[in-house]
């Protein structure tokens, strides 16, 4: 018997790794012959670095970069040989994440993905010209102005002086100095992890869908939204390009915007490209079952995060999958998805923090996989 | 396929009949064509009467008796056409349980078996000649003189004054005159369900083990001890009987010593009597799987209840067993013992007292049961 086991991270828990091994722990115990496959997942969000890196046995780089403040700080990212050549895999939140700035320091206004460049220049000079980027869990609005700073370009406003670059500074762009890697940068192949299809600007746009939830008032996010037509002026013009209506254009603060016109970059679902990386189709071909799960189950997961994509997956090679969770809502939807049981890893009534500790949840995901692995031993044919 | 769904109690939130009931509509929504043979369990205890009454298709009775402090009350028994013909199925809990006395009330020296009296005497003039008494739960330490009061026996003191049927009297207690039934009473047969093993008296008798948790303080616990022995003197002097030592004798504040000194009961296990009762083994030969399950599975589950009942018969008929429950500690040692599974129902962390709301257990056994059945259709070979 051949088990894929393919969850998400269990936030606040367990990273997805860690759950992957938990839930194998659990299934050895009832069934220690089975073939066991660990792949963790990531929606393409944080902790998709750590998900895939060990499966494409990638190199984990650490390097000197900056937050969105521009203060001082290490991040990971992942460089890989793959098909397509060395590859960087980045997430945007490793630099640039909402968690890289306390709440109390928030700027949006100030808040710069110059920190997300220095990876990439990073990974460029270490010879990567293959790029995967998660755009997941950014705190930044400024269109990419920081990364393209970081890469050598220039942004100046209509008397010639160099802008700082952050989402105050799109309002007064007039004009970009491209890099002199540009023509070697825009050789490289850069493929996004976006699960949003928001525009660039406007009411659906990156500022007044995201912005809020990155700190910004009202003003602010009307500021923004004006930043970012006026970057998309300026880029119309200069590049002969139109990217404000693309689907994603908008994601992470405008950055979706930013790859597509000036690097050409290639929009993908999250949990699709790392489910891509991670070889997961043809694990699939000879396996029994898959095991997924993630911390919260909820109509969210509905849409096309983890544990859906798996059974989307599973489903077209007709392999069943159970999913095992912390907290289930909805479950009678998930029966309708296709999924052959959704499971609480809760053994008794708990508090949500006592259930969240670390150990608890890998001591529960465990068990709770070796009662399933049982009962399944006890009806299968294999 | 065919499941055999044979849980006890969720006790405080379902009833064995309602917790199957609930598994059963889980199960369907998932099978909609297993064949579902419901078999509501009890250990002998409360809830033995509901339980198997169905099952037996059996004639509820209620009947006018009173409370352990002779207090009027109604109380449910059943009748049921057996092999052994008109059975009385009595729960010593009905009219002498601890629940039938407020908390404040509770005074075991004066407290009597005589309305379970009341319950047998009906359905002694009902036709009844086989009585099974669970013996589970009672208020009392009376050694029976209740019950046996209420047959139309007396019991004197030394002065050859009638005593009242309490605890206070075992120690006044001289001679015990005869009903004018006892002979048609001696010809019935009376079976107990009894999952105690203590003596009569002494340190491991009904007094120091049980009178405790039925609020007798230290000095009551040993004059009830000594009531107890001389109770067992004036037996053996006049039956030319010696039942304190017997296993169980010490059962109900002593009515398992009655029962057997004077209506020569057999003693059986509560959960076996209740199984025999409901053809479990019967329906066992042809089942593919049992459910069974109770509010709380731990350490004492392990001991004799109703899921290790459950699973040792299943397992002798070679059919997989999984438990269901509202909370589980020693998951590896129901492993051990060769459950399949044991499967929390909580979907998420919750407070006890929400988890225990009728609707909600009632509401998440269901699901989980779903998620069950659905995970065994995806593997089963049937």
């Amino acid at each position: 018997m051949k088990i894929i086991i393919a969850p998400d991270s269990f936030k606040g828990s367990l990273t997805s790794t860690e759950a992957a091994h938990a839930i194998a722990c659990g299934v050895r115990d009832a069934a220690p012959h089975a073939t066991l496959v660990e792949i963790p997942l990531a929606d393409g969000g944080e902790g998709s670095v750590e998900a895939v890196a060990e499966r494409l046995d990638a190199q984990i780089v650490t390097i000197d970069t900056v937050n969105p403040l521009m203060k001082k700080m290490t991040a990971k990212y992942a460089i890989a040989e793959t098909a397509e050549g060395k590859t960087a895999i980045i997430e945007t939140a490793a630099a640039s994440g909402l968690n890289t700035v306390s709440r109390d320091e928030r700027d949006i206004m100030a808040s710069s993905t110059f920190g997300t460049g220095l990876i990439i220049a990073d990974a460029f000079s270490r010879g990567c010209r293959n790029f995967i980027i998660g755009l997941g869990g950014s705190a930044t609005n400024d269109a990419g102005l920081g990364i393209l700073a970081a890469l050598g370009y220039r942004h100046l406003d209509r008397n010639g002086k160099t802008l700082t670059p952050s989402g105050a500074s799109l309002s007064e762009l007039a004009h970009i100095v491209a890099s002199r890697d540009a023509d070697a940068l825009r050789d490289c192949r850069f493929t996004l992890m976006c699960d949003v299809d928001n525009p660039l600007y406007g009411e659906s746009g990156a500022a007044f869908t995201f912005a809020a939830q990155k700190g910004a008032s009202p003003q602010q996010i009307e500021q923004l939204d004006l930043g970012l037509r006026n970057w998309s002026r300026c880029v119309t013009r200069d590049l002969g390009i139109d990217v404000a209506d693309l689907p994603g254009a908008g994601a992470a603060g405008g950055l979706g915007a930013m790859f597509a016109a000036f690097f050409n970059a290639e929009m993908r679902s999250g949990i699709e490209m790392v489910l891509d990386l991670a070889g997961f189709d043809d694990e699939l071909r000879d396996a029994d079952l898959v095991i997924t799960g993630e911390g919260h189950m909820d109509a969210q997961t509905l849409h096309g995060k983890v544990p859906m994509g798996v059974l989307r997956h599973a489903r077209r090679a007709a392999v069943p999958v159970i999913a095992l969770s912390g907290a289930i809502d909805h479950c009678e939807e998930f029966d309708r998805a296709g999924m052959s049981g959704v499971f609480s890893i809760q053994p008794s009534p708990v508090s949500l923090d006592e259930a969240m500790q670390r150990e608890t949840a890998s001591r529960n995901l465990r068990s709770t996989a070796t009662q399933i692995m049982q009962l399944i031993k006890a009806f299968t044919c294999k």
